[in-house]
C-alpha cells in the first residue's frame, strides 16, 4: 500500500454492531451484487504519520482527510477487486471522511459484518476496517 | 414520510466542506451515473421522537438506529427516483448508522455538495440532510 506494508490481523468475521471506531474515519458505500458500507479508522496519530509518509513532509488536516479518503478508496477498490473474482460484482461509491470522538457504525441491514486491524510497518496504531455487507439473492 | 410532515428550509446548494453533523446520523452511498453520499443527522432528542411516534410507545437505543436507517433509506430512494428521472441512474448501498459527538464529514471528490434542513411536525429540531455527488462524464 503506497510503500507501506499492511500486516493484516486475525480478524473478526462476526463483528458485533455497532462497532466502536475512533479518529479519522473513511467510507465509501458498495452496490450490485453485494451491497455494503466500507469503514476505515486511522487514530489521528495513526493518519498524520501515514499522510506524512506519503506527502514526504508536514500535512495539513486537509492533506490528512485526503490521504485517508484515497487509502479508503484504494483498499475498497481492492476489495470490489476481489468481491468481482468471487461474482459479486459491485460499483463504489465516492470515499468519504468521517471525524469525530468515539464513533459508532452499525448497519442492521448487513449479513455480513467483518472486522480487522492491520499493522503499518513503523506505527504503533493499528488501522480498522470495518465491512458490512448483504449479498443479494 | 411514514405519516410525519416535514417542511424544507431554503438549503444551501453550496455547502462548505467539512460539514458538521450531531446526533444520530444515517449514511448512504450512491453509484453509477451519479457517485456520492448521503448523510441524514437527526439530533438525539429528534431521532428519539420520531421513533416513538412512528413505533407508537418507547424506543431503544436499538429501535432508533433502525428508525434512524429505514428514514435514510426512504429520503435516499427519493432523491435517487428524482435523479433518474433527471437521467442519473444510480443504485444505493446498505444504510449504515454513525453516532457521535461534533461530528465532521467531507468528500473531497464531489463536486456537489448540498445540505437542507427539514423541520418536523411537532418537533422541534430539524433533521439535517446533506448530500455529497459527483456526476459521471
Amino acid at each position: 500500500m503506497v510503500g507501506i506494508t499492511a500486516n493484516p490481523g486475525s480478524g473478526n468475521s462476526k463483528a458485533p454492531q455497532p462497532s466502536s471506531l475512533v479518529g479519522v474515519m473513511g467510507s465509501i458505500g458498495l452496490s450490485g451484487k453485494v451491497n455494503g458500507m466500507v469503514y476505515t479508522a486511522f487514530s489521528d496519530t495513526l493518519a498524520q504519520q501515514v499522510a506524512e509518509k506519503i506527502l514526504g513532509g508536514s500535512a495539513s488536516v486537509q492533506d490528512v482527510s485526503d490521504v485517508v479518503a484515497e487509502l479508503t478508496n484504494m483498499i475498497t477498490g481492492n476489495l470490489k477487486s476481489q468481491l468481482c473474482d468471487m461474482g459479486f460484482n459491485c460499483s463504489l461509491s465516492i470515499p468519504s471522511v468521517v471525524r469525530g470522538d468515539d464513533i459508532q457504525v452499525s448497519a442492521k441491514t448487513a449479513s455480513i459484518s467483518v472486522k480487522n486491524e492491520y499493522t503499518l510497518e513503523g506505527c504503533p496504531d493499528t488501522l480498522v476496517v470495518q465491512v458490512f455487507a448483504a449479498l443479494e439473492h
